[in-house]
């Protein structure tokens, strides 16, 4: 499976996964055994978490994976993961955001790869996903580079793509629960997930194009991409059963 | 005075500052008075100072004040200004560089200019002057962005780069006082400075292409950029004189 | 005037003041100037501003100018001076407040000096203005360390400071304008004040016990301390014009 | 066994070991595990690892377990886990030591407890092996809180310790090699242990006093606590098996 996938979002469906997420010699997550069941990976910039040397090792990892790597800007909040909401404004967001995918774009750069797409981590994802103007702010910087950006489908995420033109890639959540206007929940701390559900949760989704909401309600979901948490416990095995999921899927819908 | 003239080291000299070292709302330096008198810019990058604030605004105003932007990487350590030295191995270095250059270039790239070169900041630029492994690591980068390296002429920079085929802007600091290993003393915090002791070094350097160590020895310089602290409280002064030296010198050996 | 006036609520008024905001070589406020005009200053722990080195020497200045010490917790965010509003639950307060408490304890102890109270800074003032449980948060290290709450008098800081037994002492904000909650509007930067307003507002607080809201409400206030802030950039002319109305007043009403 | 091992130097001997070097959700270390088998822990303090979180739940879990709490103050170095050196003068060491120590205090105080010792960590151990100056800073810390200074015997911790009057408490490395000077070689990134050689090291260097430097030569050593790395992946049973060496060898010469 290669890059073009992303850019052919009504063929094809891949699998995405944060990466990079390691402090110093604090290794964190399930990146090496990620690998071989992703697509593409959103890379964490050194503001959430990460830094130049999680970031440098981990576009070399990816590219002999064969694996597409987006920028995963966040937060500058190392103490909370990036989950804990903090008042920026859309400006500030631009210019944080604008630093981290720059800073990304330097080992791209001298490893010869392109950037592929932009998804913002924790607490700046559920911001554009509740402020149009904050979202604003990630598609100036989703336009300068031209690349898509993931998020939530029916959100203001997709809304403002839209309207300015910005590729969006719907991205669904197997593993996490969906409030009534299409945001996800996310825990502090992840916990491990039985595959069962997640299977089935995948399935819906794939086939009748429906999430049922913490409420009860049945949400309508366009399914572009599907994320993988690494920090989740059992990461890879809910990728390889994702994986193996979407596979059967794709056999039954590609030519 | 544009920015071509860093390009062409044989027949003109540029000023530089570094500029962009202000950390949130504590502004530092005399970035807006010291724009008028300089040519070029290096542009701390948010590892000693600065930050994406900092740097979108800096890089917008260097802009309209027609004035290149080359990037100011320094050492991890904002509470020592990156001017204390830290063992870091050349591959962290290559790593941290990267990063910050790379980030500096979202700024750029928003902006539609380009990378002008990359000068090492504080304790950095002194490793890169002591260890060719090092200078080893800048090299790569500024390789990666086909951008020049500004440094000390007869030193271990010069060395490398010139073995590296990087292209390397000599400059001289008509501020501070030199070794007879040609490197210079930096201090923790700059003083004012005598503008009448500043236009006699540049014109000893300027004309006789020589300058004297602090043991006494004479030491050949060539002069292809000249440096202003923009965090000597005198700073603008510095710089308007330092102007006026080289306009005048300029005009004798211009055509 | 001693440290005892905060000890004394009922007769005495001081005057209070954040400092040690500067990091590394960036100066910042009006320190000096202000050590001549005030009683007790809250000094800045290092998250928001400040650091080891601000805190070692500002301390020392403080006990030279017999000058009582508080501390002045903030939230970790130096690039927002703690001006952001972050979203931590209370139990990260009371860790956060009680890591900067601890660590100014440090270079009291080094001095032989007392902590005198603790006042949070920016975004975290205004979160235990708004919410009570952290408030509790603050009162638990209040408590622990057996010192009083500079806060907003007729808020839930001094709701949850009364009801826990914590000594509450009711500064008043001559620069700042109040809402009808009781809480103040601070601005991201500061600005230069109008030493008449200044008085004005003052006479009226301590004379008539009011203060006018933005919707032009009358709010009954109590003054035990007046705040003066160092960022103003005319502050010690604000500061002088404050300590000489303050004299006045008290010459009138102390025996 | 409790506390009061550590102020009967001659008689007993503890173990000792860092915790609390976990960032955020970054867990790290054995904590959980190593408790039950040390006397006494080396509690990180936020500048090299840990923070106010990581060292408030280390307390409760220390005291839970009958574990007495010294400091591990470090470089201000999260991206190098305070393992590079760092050209601080003597006046910062003693300002960020200051500042970690106290921070650590608050949790103690808010949970009763006294602090134990004070141990530095990584870079800056090495630092006051080598340098009496920055020694002499870390000792002016253990003499405004009283407290013993854990380090290495025959070298110049000791000898300034000594001159000085502040307890020290010589601590033995089953698992790090030695230099003749007597200072240890601490790699950036630890690897698992022999158990036997581990055990061996240990018993020669209770029983003969002596230990085997990098070249061969026999260095004289005294043993008051010996350290287990909790970086170590098997951290548990070095600690384990140290234990059990310790306490035959303790059972031998206690009365």
């Amino acid at each position: 499976m290669t890059a073009t996938h992303l850019t052919q979002p009504d063929r094809l469906i891949t699998i995405n996964a944060d990466m990079g997420e390691g402090i110093a010699i604090h290794s964190f997550g399930n990146d090496d055994a990620l690998l071989s069941f992703v697509d593409t990976i959103n890379l964490a910039c050194g503001m959430h978490a990460g830094g130049p040397n999680e970031m440098s090792s981990t576009v070399e990892k990816a590219l002999v994976a064969g694996v597409t790597i987006g920028a995963h800007p966040g937060l500058p909040d190392l103490a909370g993961f990036g989950r804990r909401y903090m008042a920026l404004d859309p400006e500030e967001v631009r210019e944080l955001v604008l630093y981290q995918v720059g800073a990304l774009t330097g080992f791209l750069r001298a490893n010869g790869a392109p950037l592929h797409h932009i998804k913002p981590h924790g607490a700046l994802y559920e911001m554009v996903t509740q402020s149009e103007p904050h979202m604003e702010a990630i598609c100036d910087v989703a336009e300068i580079y031209g690349v898509p950006k993931l998020g939530l489908t029916g959100t203001r995420q997709e809304n403002v793509a839209k309207r300015r033109g910005i590729q969006f890639v719907a991205e669904f959540y197997a593993d996490l629960d969906y409030n009534d206007d299409g945001s996800v929940i996310v825990a502090r701390r992840a916990s491990s997930r039985n595959l069962d559900d997640v299977e089935q949760r995948i399935r819906r989704a794939l086939e009748r194009g429906k999430i049922q909401t913490v409420t009860g309600k049945q949400l309508p979901i366009r399914v572009e991409s599907l994320c993988v948490h690494s920090d989740i416990p059992n990461a890879p095995a809910v990728a390889e059963r994702i994986r193996s999921v979407l596979d059967s899927h794709l056999a039954g819908i590609e030519p």
